[in-house]
């Protein structure tokens, strides 16, 4: 996997890259739709590529885990030809969503143990077990394990945390050293930096994983509880540690201002549900702003969807339809919105690309954050 | 709208014909998928169409009455508008799932009271009411209102819930002649058959409605309950009464095996919501047998969904993928299992309406009925 950074946008630490991976190239900033059980919720795969314009996938570690698990992930010959997606994918490393379990998992110098939420059965994820899942997922980019600080943790739990991270961080690296891919395509581990909203934690996490050599850096435990200011101030502690010529990955952000304003400091790739999730809904997010469908006001609004939106459902259907099948709990409701939200983000960072090539981002940005934070 | 007869098969009451409408022209034999609220479940209209090959879809009177209601689809200008499918719609009258609301509903000689199943709130549906409902929609094809007589009902109850359609029948015919289309295509009512499973009463059924003329027939109380010998039975009583130069739509019917049955007995038109609910419980149809995605046996099996398949869902997931999606409760399962079951009834009744118009039909049905009711 190789970076190569085009250009840095002027008044801004925007920039815009190109990643290779072995399933195709990325060009940064990217939104990466999650795919948790390896589908992107309620989208084809040959929309998700040819119509929404998705160059890269998530898939979830720890749901891919349980089910359908890793003897059939393995017997397809990985993630890549059990869900057919053939572009890159990323996998996070199951720590997020075994410390969402709360009472449901134990955490230890060794691991987390944790009881699955679909039987309730016991496993465990060490450092070590997590890169050899990820192994045979066989996600070109594979995350670091950590533990995802919550975002109201005191001063000493958060240190004490980062340091468990960094002591599983070179646990994950000497793992990756000891294993190999499976299926004759490169894998990437990013670390990812913690330190939740404490300056110096922060920049000592940054710091920290500048000493491992690697494809790309990760920043998590953000966009969990904490302010935007506290988000953004962490992202400007971090990114001016990490090496220019690696990507960062902002982890489980945004909303479309939230992106802008992290791509404004220097952020490269992001992932959230938020696009699938609140368009199942009936939350749409427009150039102009955010639609709530279920509004009394949409029921007799036969404009498109989205008049200025790339996708074909933006065309195709008009807002009152789509109000009316989101109210009657339709299953083609959440695919549209789903499908229209994806769209958007992905037009969103194309977008952003192309104005910091042009020089323009600061300006541009400065408009759309107010209005995409606009109601409709 | 008009039907052209084009060939009816040696040996065999199979018909193919043309039948044209405002919106367009369909092919007989022909299948058409359920939008039971204006929507086909899980089926984007593209697909549907281009993909899937739909002719006409229908959708549920009832249903688009209580929501989004007539005030929405008579300022969007009518269902077409409305969904945005440009092709023939055929509504039904209603009658059926008032009926099927059982405690709920209260029959009388000017209609049926009914609550809603959304709200509990009270309506009354009565032959001209119906008729007022569908001129709103719009659809090419609106049906009378009649009582679907259930299946195990007795030979007095079922002679006057006969006499009691034919009277709402008569206002039905009436109300079509005091109103007018909406939006400047032409409408056609189809008179409904029922009779329960007394040749006696269906013999008069049929006779009555050839009374009234119509551009179509509709055979409608069956695959209600009754057993499989008893709904052919009455096919073959009620069509060789039935015009030969006008169209014969069996109502809500059925498996692969009842359609070509059903063709063989010279039946044209069809719709039932078994496709997409079943395929969203795992089941799906194909041309060698019936596959419970759900079994265990498919877990490990790499192999496309369907490799006969005509669709893209077909060929583009494999059945490991597919049973680890409606395992999971994964949207996408749903889809796809849908869109596999629609693209198989389409291409079974184009294939039947091959074979009719090669003077095949009989032999093909034959084989067919063996392969189409074996479990995988």
């Amino acid at each position: 996997m190789d970076f190569t950074l085009k250009h840095t946008a002027t008044g801004s630490k925007a920039r815009a890259g190109t990643l290779n991976t072995d399933h195709g190239r990325i060009e940064t900033p990217i939104f990466m739709p999650v795919g948790t059980a390896g589908s992107v919720k309620g989208i084809h795969k040959k929309d998700l590529k040819e119509d929404i314009g998705a160059q890269i996938i998530l898939g979830n570690t720890y749901h891919l885990y349980l089910r359908p698990g890793m003897d059939i992930i393995e017997r397809a010959g990985g993630l890549h030809k059990f869900n057919g997606w053939d572009g890159p994918i990323l996998t996070d490393s199951g720590g997020y969503q075994v410390f969402s379990l709360g009472a449901m998992r134990k955490l230890s110098e060794e691991g987390a143990k944790f009881q699955s939420h679909i039987d309730g059965s016991r496993h465990l994820f060490t450092p070590e077990s997590v890169i050899d899942i990820q192994r045979i997922i066989g996600a070109d980019i594979m995350m670091a394990f950590d533990e995802c600080t919550p975002g109201d943790a005191d001063f000493d739990y958060a240190k004490k945390s980062l340091q468990l991270t960094q002591r599983w961080l070179e646990r994950c690296v000497n793992q990756m050293q000891k294993t190999k891919p499976l299926y004759g395509h490169s894998q990437s581990l990013f670390p990812i930096v913690q330190g939740a909203v404490y300056p110096e934690l922060r920049e000592q996490a940054a710091r920290h994983v500048t000493t491992i050599p690697a494809d790309g850096y990760a920043i998590g435990g953000l966009s969990v509880g904490e302010s935007e200011a506290d988000m953004y101030a962490m992202i400007e502690v971090v990114n001016p540690i990490l090496p220019i010529d690696k990507p960062r990955y902002l982890m489980g952000v945004g909303t479309p201002v939230n992106i802008l304003e992290a791509i404004d400091r220097g952020v490269d790739m992001f992932d959230c549900v938020m696009p699938t999730r609140n368009g199942r809904n009936g939350m749409l997010f427009t150039r102009n702003g955010v639609i709530n469908i279920r509004n009394k006001k949409w029921a007799d609004d036969f404009s498109p969807v989205d008049p200025d939106g790339t996708s074909f459902v933006d065309q195709n259907y008009t807002k009152a339809f789509l109000r009316h099948l989101i109210v009657a709990n339709e299953m083609l409701g959440a695919q549209i919105a789903s499908h229209h939200n994806l769209a958007f983000y992905l037009w969103l960072v194309k977008e952003a690309r192309r104005q910091i090539l042009a020089d323009n981002f600061k300006s541009w940005k400065e408009e759309m954050v107010v209005k995409l934070a606009q109601r409709l």
